[in-house]
């Protein structure tokens, strides 16, 4: 029988009781989904708070890694997006969402290192402008699930260099490896970045301590990311992923068999696409064609 | 059937595939408690996102949310425990804890304005110190389940002064309300105080702007709080909440009946239990007994 709070209350748990009490503090909130999603949180923390008799020194612990990950957090680092996604929560986001992508490219996650507005390449550029790297050109088209090129489309990439660091963790706030470019009148892009080195995420703050304490690896499988929008289409967050060794864990779960990109490794004096002379000892080349949803019209 | 990920990789969804993924990322946590609380929380962290069906955008707001928190949490004002505190959970946290107290005193929240190693004050003193209300002479006994009572027990206390602040959001940085005392060879403690009064937590942060999106009030309860500790008893964490009209609504969920409390009120001249001259229209007295769980012996 469904116990009625009402009659039944002496007969109703504390703890179910406290639980009540809070959803029904959310009553009178005037945006619906608000609410449903707040109390649908308050039930799950609730649950785990009463499934695991959480102590109260374990709750001071909880809030202290919750300010120091906060502390963490600043313009340039974002502690709790690493901390969404070392828990998978960043993906199942995603794959939440992947139900309305029907034969679209598969999407995974963000990352902590997204920067807006990023500095426009022309097609064919190099986005590396002096991050350490092997030289690597990239290209592809990007097309809508109505299997029409998309013409203009925005499409912003991001790596980290071969020392495993991103623009944002260099101490002189200079920009590298990170552009935005525009599709050709056939939804082509093109341009040279650097060959995706695995590399680990930042572990000197909360979240690496979590991955020690957990005997996790801080490792991420190779990858390039990619941020693609245009007015006609759903914007896209996804990968190219390196294949190769890399890909045997990824401390965020974002890898996806359908991202995975051979990445040809050519010598120095292999001719390069578009003449450029390569100052390294090899470079590579990949191709990434991205399918976005079409908007429904 | 209960599917096998094993053989039924197939027919499980991906949303479950991943968070399996995810859940034994785990396994080789040397802790076993760490490993408990954890995946604990990421089962019902993928709940929440599978269950709201949250979007990219909405997880975007709450990565925001988070680092706003942390944002307005520093030295003297702690966002994250507000938080807990209005989502219920840290009086879940409380109320789980409860199992073991038998007939000792019940515990409420901590709240976010404790701070440790406060001034000591002589039994009988005033821990005001200028902080600005009416007066109020607090005693009470301190006792074990076993019916002992407890000297030297430490007994510290801290309040919001008439305007609704606690010390540490006053711009100069003093320290006002707040006490530590020890019970004399009877269990005995005497102050005096504020009467408390209701008043609103902060509501200029990123919690005010939940409680306001979801129509809440930010007013809590009047009460005094108390952490009680003795080395041959449980440490004790609890409020005197002051009987009358503003026990309507508590905006972290702290009230519970037993810990209400009648704040006698009397005028001017009436004679004070220690013979200080009050310098108010009024002034209060209050008796709060209270009782430790005992250790086991």
């Amino acid at each position: 029988m469904t116990p009625n709070p009402d009659t039944d209350e002496a007969r109703t748990s504390p703890e179910q009781r406290l639980l009540d009490t809070v959803l029904a503090s959310f009553d009178r909130t005037p945006d619906e989904r608000l609410r449903t999603v707040l109390t649908t949180l308050v039930r799950h923390l609730h649950a785990v708070v009463r499934e695991t008799r959480l102590t109260e020194a374990e709750w001071q612990h909880a809030i202290a890694f919750l300010t120091r990950t906060g502390q963490a957090s600043d313009d340039r680092r974002q502690e709790f997006i690493l901390l969404s996604d070392v828990l998978g929560v960043s993906m199942q986001t995603v794959v939440v969402n992947d139900d309305a992508t029907g034969g679209a490219t598969e999407a995974t996650v963000l990352g902590p290192f997204f920067v807006a507005d990023a500095p426009a390449v022309q097609l064919g550029g190099d986005i590396a402008a002096g991050a350490p790297g092997e030289p690597c050109w990239v290209e592809g088209r990007i097309t809508g699930t109505d299997g029409r090129p998309l013409a203009g489309a925005r499409v912003e990439v991001w790596e980290a260099d071969d020392d495993g660091f991103y623009d944002v963790q260099y101490a002189d706030g200079r920009t590298a490896a990170r552009a935005r470019l525009e599709t050709d009148t056939d939804g082509h892009y093109r341009f040279w970045a650097l060959t995706p080195t695995p590399y680990p995420i930042p572990a000197d703050g909360p979240v690496g301590d979590l991955l020690a304490a957990t005997g996790r690896t801080p490792m991420r499988a190779p990858h390039l990311h990619f941020r693609v929008g245009h007015p006609e289409a759903r914007t896209l967050t996804t990968h190219a992923f390196v294949a190769g060794d890399g890909l045997a864990v990824d401390s965020v779960f974002g890898l996806r068999d359908s991202l995975v990109v051979d990445f040809a490794r050519a010598p120095r004096d292999a001719p390069t696409p578009d003449g450029r002379i390569v100052d390294s000892p090899t470079w590579t080349r990949a191709r990434f064609d991205i399918v976005l949803t079409s908007n429904v019209t």
